[in-house]
């Protein structure tokens, strides 16, 4: 069992991904895909005249402001026009791909939160109409039913409160949650830079190994989206996944590559 | 068993539909909702600068123009914006609902017009760039097994190709197909109309009754997107299912007043 998560990003090399999916499928290896969409957001929100806004917690984490038009146009271009994007490409090459969003029967079920307390522009202030939260469970039966029919889930984001409400979650987050749920033996996570970087931006700074233990550590080289990935990480190997791999998504055979020992190894 | 299809019109009492849907299921009622878009989709791509065109094909029935960037856009709103809508209410009302399209696990299935011959203004023109079809098999095993686990499913088009192209399908002859192939006791199709009007859109002449013999002689009444919606329900009705309700989508308890006799009833 493999999750293999895949960010929004416009460098990915989405055939090539397909490719290691139908390549790693014929060999016997069950998977799961989880993907985002947030750049693509960005684009469509502007667009459609609601520019993107983001703040940062008190922890540091930066977050999209999720308010509800924001969340329809999160739902429009995550669970329609990307998710249905990543399906099609998956139906196209032969793989029966079924696209599920966190909210399709509680998939990745959480809690909101109701009082969102943040820094705008070096301001405190408590958000109450914004639709962020954390998954804190996965619908594993829905999860393994589909598997067990022979379809690939291809799973997104928005997830689902403990009420029912639709909340932004973070995919990477997620894909961990879904990693340990299911007791993968990996989770390759796929973005446009060639793993986690001591000197973001500087390619040449590749970490290559992490100690699982000390996975935490690490998170002083996270910078931006790329600490979340990291929380993600160290989450993963903490509920017991074997392997966490931060690897090129840009690259032919970035699956292949990334399980061969490339990239950021989490071991 | 019980197949409801609602139009994407938004004069349509959701929080009605989502009641009665919730009280069905507290009965023991088996349902599956197929819901539309058109009306959104039209507004969006009007937003994102895609104006929607409409073309009417050699035997008179009116489809949407579905070239690339139209697709993208449709299952945006369909997969997306209006498929969530669907499940977050439904999740908010306790229902544990499951969104999908006909494209995710080939639900819907068929085949694509690979040439489109149409009348744009009264001239024949031969369309190669676009993606609708027609649904010819329902993947009856998914929707089973969802059902027997307890989901409701909330199915939106596209449907899938042979190829696994996405494709624009009609949703009202998709429910159809659905009723057909899930052996329903009931298709009730809801929208902004009282049912099939003798003289649209003139609401006292609602046709009450339509024997099931005779389903085929009712598409001269039917004007614009009611054509297809006639012709689903011959195909329904031709293909087992029992009672096929065109019925009002815009008041209280809609779906009961369907099957208490409202609206228009071919039996």
């Amino acid at each position: 069992m493999l999750v293999i998560k895949v960010g929004g990003g416009k460098e990915l090399d989405i055939d090539a991904i397909v490719n290691d999916i139908v390549a790693l499928r014929e060999e016997g290896r069950e998977l799961v895909l989880v993907h985002g969409g947030a750049e693509t957001t960005n684009e469509v929100a502007e667009a459609l005249g609601h520019p993107p806004q983001f703040v940062t917690s008190e922890s540091g984490f930066e977050s999209r402001r999720t308010d509800r038009r924001t969340l329809e146009i999160f739902e429009m271009v995550y669970c329609g026009q990307l998710n249905k994007m990543w399906v099609e490409k998956l139906q196209l090459a032969g793989v029966n791909a079924v696209g599920l969003s966190g909210l399709d029967g509680r998939i990745f079920e959480g809690r909101r939160k109701e009082r969102l307390r943040v820094r705008v522009n070096g301001r405190r202030i408590v958000l109450r109409d914004d639709w962020t939260g954390t998954v804190e469970r996965v619908n594993v039966e829905l999860l393994r039913m589909l598997l067990g029919a022979g379809y690939l889930p291809v799973l997104t984001a928005p997830g689902a409160s403990d009420k029912g409400e639709a909340i932004n979650v973070d995919g990477d987050r997620a894909a961990a949650m879904v990693a340990a749920a299911l007791g993968a033996q990996a989770l390759v996570i796929l973005s446009d830079v060639p793993g986690l970087l001591r000197n973001f931006p500087d390619e040449s700074t590749l970490i290559r190994e992490i100690p699982r233990a000390r996975a935490d550590e690490f998170m002083q080289f996270a910078a931006g989206r790329m600490k979340k990935k990291v929380m993600g990480a160290a989450e993963a190997v903490s509920a017991g996944v074997q392997r966490v791999i931060f690897a090129d998504g840009r690259i032919g055979g970035p699956i292949r590559a990334a399980l061969d020992g490339n990239g950021t190894q989490i071991v």
